[in-house]
């Protein structure tokens, strides 16, 4: 670009940043090896209920179909809508129609909160680690983050307390993943899901929501979520999507959110696609109308558990010496951080010529905390590669050791 | 919402603007009785090659195809991406890997471009009258609109040096719809491409090339693209989709742009749906693997001809003594003024009541302009209820005229 004009960028290009789980997946996409991958978010392929799919695909989008092909309303196809209402009723994230919106995978629907609720140089606060994917769109609307620690009970609130009472800046927006919090594996516990309520409520703040495996709890108590506690304040914005319980393919997802954004969201969304895709949308009804997706959901929280499980015990095994891991009730990840110190980005390289990956810690943090830690998905592969998958990691560790 | 919080909105949702589009397509599906559709951007669903789809369908999304619902890459499928290149060879929009990234259709080409290179208060050049969903998505990152004339040359590139001269102020980015224009119909010349190509060069604006219907070409001689034109220049962003070509519903497209952009433009479309659904992706590449587009654009142009020929012949004996209108060589829309002037939104209503349907041409203006046309999608109709249409216009138009 030496002898040509220079592109006339945005300012807000100087914010577009790439993630460490981009390049660390992109460059586990180009080995060729046997790689025990606990690297990305995907269910199993086995878990992927094709079988459903192609039946609903056979009804709803076949010869003729062509209404299925057409533009969609913005809002969303009337019979996934109408379904999703129904799959919801007494559920924790029951609503409304004036309160839901169909979107492309929960990214939209994040797309969609921080771009309503952001302006440049509104404080944002985030989840630390948090799901920097997410917060990298924030970033893109020119926010500035604010990382608040997660412990076993999911975001310590009163940091955020403590924070603006320290610097005089209350954040705009507060972004968190409560249940099954990607990457920690952490649940926001009730109290502290009331506490940030109170908190958003004192504050005027916008709590964007952020809640894909919800659904996938295969131990403990359900909790209520930041949607059901909200009881109708316009302060929750509810990102959800089916990426996690059906497919992250379809990229169909929804936000449910004040109905006083009314046109607002619709415009919003209509600018960036102008409607989701209807062929998926008609897949997702008929697959919740078909009564696909209970028995699906029951199925995959008894693997997940498994797997979970495997993964524990592997750790327990490999790692019991040198590192400590969170105990998730329910979603896809696990979070390991070693004591003493390991440089997990360093690391990566290794364990990937040991035949297993995984996404470093620092990945999930803009400022690049967490380097002694890494986020393993367990629900993608089966315990028995699971333990081999751990046994490699810890082969990794001893040769980075050998060799330092 | 009086009692509660008040929603700590982003002060770019002052610039969310809907569109006239959006409400007469409303007001127009709410309708049940017989409405000749002229409104609508889509093809007609006899043009929904489902059958095609379907068997594809059969092939790349069947039982144990989990790997079609997985995540995507972000900048595309690899099947899709070397179908595309492999299908544009040769073409005015040939293009190359480091080039091309798959989008979720033209609109979210439009929001990228949009949002990698505009920031608030830039002045962003539009065609007077355009497509007004894609202005708004300008809007949406607080653009300021200079909308600028067109003729039967298309963008009146004139006009815009004028208007510098004048003002001072060159727009940053330029919009422009080059071919089968959205709503006029018209198609930029040789000459004008040319011309505006120089201008942007000479300025280091960015031109935002949004192309859905030129491979739509019933009549006359075709013309290099802007892309082609631009030779590699950095500043021509060109965009793409399937939605006029295959189907909307899809949501799949393309942009072709500078390989500068690089990692920004992946950064900026991960932010916003982290990768376009890649069934329908899948499915795209098995239509064009297939062959299936060539002979499927074949058919169309032949029927689009007519209809276009039908609709001409039909406004030529209702309304030879009160109209003019446009005469495209390819593409979805026709373009009509009255003289005198009629107000094209007041007449909305009667003319649904007696049947017939179009969007009013102040649509297509965020000023407001044209209250006096109208724009006619002929693609959408078979010739004989085009005929019926266009006999229900001047019936809605006589009886306006009666009771005003």
């Amino acid at each position: 670009m030496s002898t040509q004009p220079t592109l006339p960028l945005a300012s807000r290009t100087a914010d577009l940043v790439g993630s460490v789980i981009d390049s660390s997946t992109s460059l586990l996409a180009s080995q060729t090896h046997d790689i025990v991958r606990f690297a990305m978010g995907s269910p199993a392929p086995e878990a992927i209920p094709t079988e459903a799919l192609a039946e609903v695909g056979r009804q709803a989008l076949g010869v003729g179909a062509s209404d299925a092909y057409d533009y969609a309303a913005t809002e969303g196809d009337p019979p996934l809508r109408e379904a999703l209402l129904e799959t919801l009723e007494g559920t924790s994230d029951a609503t409304t129609p004036e309160r839901l919106t169909i979107t492309a995978g929960g990214m939209q629907g994040l797309d969609l909160g921080f771009k309503l609720f952001v302006d440049p140089g509104d404080l944002v606060a985030v989840e630390s680690p948090t799901y920097t994917n997410g917060s990298a769109t924030a970033l893109s609307y020119q926010a500035q983050l604010l990382e608040v620690p997660v412990d076993h009970e999911g975001m310590v609130v009163e940091h955020l307390r403590e924070e603006a009472a320290r610097t005089g800046r209350r954040p705009k927006v507060i972004y968190t993943i409560p249940t099954f919090q990607n990457p920690s594996g952490a649940t926001m516990s009730l109290a502290r899901r009331r506490e940030l309520l109170e908190l958003a409520q004192e504050w005027g703040s916008m709590v964007i929501d952020d809640d894909p495996y919800g659904m996938l709890r295969f131990a403990g108590e359900e909790l209520p979520t930041l949607h059901e506690l909200a009881a109708g304040s316009p302060l929750v914005f509810s990102v959800r999507t089916f990426s996690k319980i059906i497919a992250p393919g379809l990229r169909v997802g929804w936000v449910d959110a004040d109905p006083g954004l009314g046109q607002l969201l619709i415009n919003a969304k209509q600018a960036m696609d102008t409607c989701t895709n209807l062929p998926m949308q008609r897949l997702v009804a008929g697959f919740l109308r078909g009564g696909y997706l209970q028995e699906h959901l029951a199925t995959q929280r008894v693997q997940y558990r498994k797997r979970k499980e495997a993964m524990q015990e592997a750790l327990t095994e490999h790692f019991g010496d040198i590192a400590r891991w969170t105990d998730p009730e329910g979603g896809f990840f696990l979070w390991v951080t070693f004591e003493p110190a390991i440089d997990t980005e360093a690391l990566f390289k290794i364990a990937l010529a040991e035949g297993v990956a995984y996404i470093p810690g620092n990945a999930f943090s803009a400022e690049g905390r967490f380097p002694d830690a890494l986020r393993l998905c367990f629900a993608s592969t089966p315990p028995d590669r699971i333990r081999e998958g751990v046994r490699r990691l810890r082969a990794a560790v001893d040769r980075q050791r050998a060799e330092g």
